[in-house]
């Protein structure tokens, strides 16, 4: 999936990977195209005074920026930043564009790369200091339409990890502490990793308010001929989610492939046996997978003939391959072949005349039990606690933790400053938008105080 | 299409502009999947040791490279680069990952923004400081292979610009002095812009031969388990394909754009007049614009009220948009439609029964025709010539030269010093792969050497 980079932080995609994140990528683009969402494509670089014009925000991001300050052997007269996120880049040409009600909404997208010079942990996929993503910045007359778009596109999100990574996720809304920078609010969707016991931040879908609007001027006349400021939403997802996908999937021979994502979802492997005619097998293999292709299904061949049968099981078991089609003397005498699938590692033998539908059946079959049984192992981690006693307990055995909370900012750094340690603090994960009922008179887990809503917490990536 | 942005030789891609660069990316994307090349994604950045590692190549590149020498408020240890182009960046991982010829080919491809910071006239598409492209990098087990790839992609490229932006191109090869810093030769397709007189590199495809692999150690057992290097290529297109195509067909009235790469080939205005039954012309506008979208044609209305129909056909000829469909009270009664070409301002009236053919043939039409036209402007100025005065005096006249040269790397330098000057000096754009016949005895326009071949001259982008 991918290989380190001899820059630290900085990881390179290999085509397994890259495949996975274009799968991704022609599903949200078509989406976003129906919502008359338009592609675009702005610079790398943003001046400083421009990166600064937002206060919160950029105190958010500064200390991750990097900073070009040299071309060829001459100095730079003015360092230049590299886009840790394109607010600051976008937003003085919105200013510029938007004049009167007509132009609005508008709403844009790019596909690119950012940079975030971070210097906790890197690991691949999830905290890299360069990653890929697309980044939508809109703007609208009216809270009501920024409002709908932001939890129209978190459903996007919702789709991109239940539908395609078979993950399940929760959606729900960050604290005051964890929003975005500059924000007015921030939607999410959170994944969890039992095996880790850490929570991560999916994909986010903020709401900007009109905070951006001010520093940057972006006024339209209304319909009623007055001066108006517009109310702005940004939402980006990143390669990181293919980094969810690897850990809560993945077992002790490697990844494990939705086949929804997967570049190769069925590998088909000629089974040698003494003196079997191996040319029909060979042929049956490459028959096999001429089919299944024509049907639609990704599938390949492993003719290699330097590798033993075994150490190609390994192999692209390793690799996730979601089916494994087994073509030996006996199943070619028996016009059937084995099928493995790669999840639970079951088999059967299917007639050759029956193969495609029963391989669409199983690749259905296994996108949702991936999904199944990943929903049954996070909902297994989540624990509702009320107290601080059974909310530290539940943090040791690194469970996802749904509390009452009084949802006060003070009282989420208090919980960060209590929670210190080798493993990282806990923090707010989200508020869910499906709340459990909340009794009257119950009290915040951390502050005795009276609870306003259910919030997640734990530990996070 | 495309907005200046505050940090100078930077562009902003608007949607116009980009949703050309997709159609064409789409088309690429899907020629090249189908010869196995697989898409990756390498690093944005390079440390100073690796980008150093082929002499040439630093020598060609250097100059323009964008440093990094700060994260947040502290200096880097080392600065670190922003990729120029990609073989340093990613020929190390090949080193590693190419251990025997079961490994080869490795044809890997990359989407992504690369910088080069010039100082030479930024001028948008044609010559950004940042711009994006793909590039190609593969290696090989012989040369063959490499050189017949070089040609597959080259061909690639001339379908781009022949079949797509309608732009005539000569595919050739580059001069050594022109050639890829650090490679072994380059092909190119060459565009010519009749208005300025100048050449523009189109595209181009290297053979790299082994110095890459000699530098970077990229070694593989071949099938008799000797030790053996691999030959490599690279080759890329970039946005500069939407300025030539700008500079190719615009006119005083704006952009001309090819139906091919028109995100709206057809815009369908309502034309009032009087009292006329306004609320029919909207639905006969719509109706046409739902049947065209249904036979695949990318066609909207412009319905806007507090725009004339003048303001809005003006509007969108200098948007480029190919066709123009008129619905006014007489073509409504008549259930007719008036149709406008963007190209050559011919008008005709259209049964609406016959619509969707009709626009289909006139899309069709005006693509074929803007290549032909274009190329027809090309060819006029193709000036053939023996001498240095006739070259002088067709260089006056900002002809593309075709000469008779002798091949010599200290001739072509002498013609570049010999012709410099306030609008650049000239320059080898290609030597045709199609060699008009060259008698015996010819001498060189330049050198009065034996001539070797047909070059072509000029001035260039």
């Amino acid at each position: 999936m991918i290989e380190y980079y001899d820059i630290s932080g900085c990881y390179i995609l290999r085509p397994w990977a890259m495949s996975i994140w274009e799968v991704m990528q022609t599903f949200f683009d078509a989406e976003i195209k129906k919502m008359k969402i338009k592609n675009c494509y702005f610079p790398l670089f943003v001046s400083s005074g421009v990166l600064q014009k937002e206060k919160d925000h950029i105190e958010g991001f500064a200390p991750e920026v990097a900073w070009v300050t040299k071309s060829g052997e001459s100095e730079l007269e003015m360092p230049i930043a590299i886009r840790p996120t394109s607010e600051t880049v976008m937003y003085p040409y919105f200013s510029k564009w938007i004049r009167g009600h007509r132009d609005l909404p508008l709403r844009l997208n790019q596909w690119c790369n950012v940079v975030r010079w971070e210097f906790s942990n890197p690991t691949p996929f999830i905290r890299s200091r360069e990653f890929l993503w697309q980044e939508g910045h809109t703007a609208f007359a009216t809270k009501e339409e920024a409002d709908t778009e932001v939890l129209d596109i978190l459903e996007l999100y919702r789709r991109i990890y239940e539908e395609f990574l078979a993950v399940p996720v929760i959606k729900g809304k960050k604290s005051e502490h964890e929003k975005f920078a500059g924000g007015l609010y921030t939607t999410t969707v959170e994944a969890f990793v039992p095996n880790t016991g850490r929570g991560v931040q999916g994909a986010t879908s903020h709401c900007l308010g009109q905070n951006f609007a001010k520093m940057f001027e972006i006024n339209f006349e209304n319909e009623k001929g007055e001066k108006a400021m517009v109310w702005q939403n940004s939402w980006a997802y990143t390669t990181r989610t293919i980094g969810v996908m690897i850990m809560v999937h993945g077992d002790d021979k490697g990844l494990v492939l939705p086949p929804k994502v997967a570049s190769v979802q069925v590998i088909v492997i000629p089974v040698p046996y003494k003196d079997a005619d191996m040319q029909g097998i060979f042929d049956a293999c490459a028959d096999t997978v001429k089919s299944l292709n024509e049907a639609g299904i990704r599938a390949e061949a492993d003719f290699r003939d330097n590798y033993s049968p075994g150490w190609k099981y390994s192999n692209w078991e390793m690799k996730g391959v979601p089916l494994r089609i087994e073509i030996g003397p006996k199943d070619f005498a028996n016009k059937q072949v084995r099928v493995v699938r790669r999840d639970n590692a079951s088999k059967s033998d299917i007639p050759m005349a029956d193969l495609v539908e029963k391989v669409k059946d199983m690749l259905n079959n296994i996108q949702q039990s991936l999904f199944d049984i990943a929903t049954q192992k996070r909902d297994a981690c989540i624990q509702v606690v009320h107290t601080w006693e059974e909310f530290a307990e539940a943090l040791g055995q690194k469970k996802m933790i749904l509390a009452p909370w009084c949802d006060e900012e003070e009282v989420e750094k208090d919980v960060k400053a209590r929670t210190k340690g080798d493993m990282g603090a806990a923090k707010s994960l989200c508020t869910p938008f499906e709340q459990p009922e909340l009794p009257e008179g119950t009290l915040c887990f951390a502050s005795g105080k009276p609870a306003k809503k259910w919030t997640y917490w734990g530990r996070s990536y």
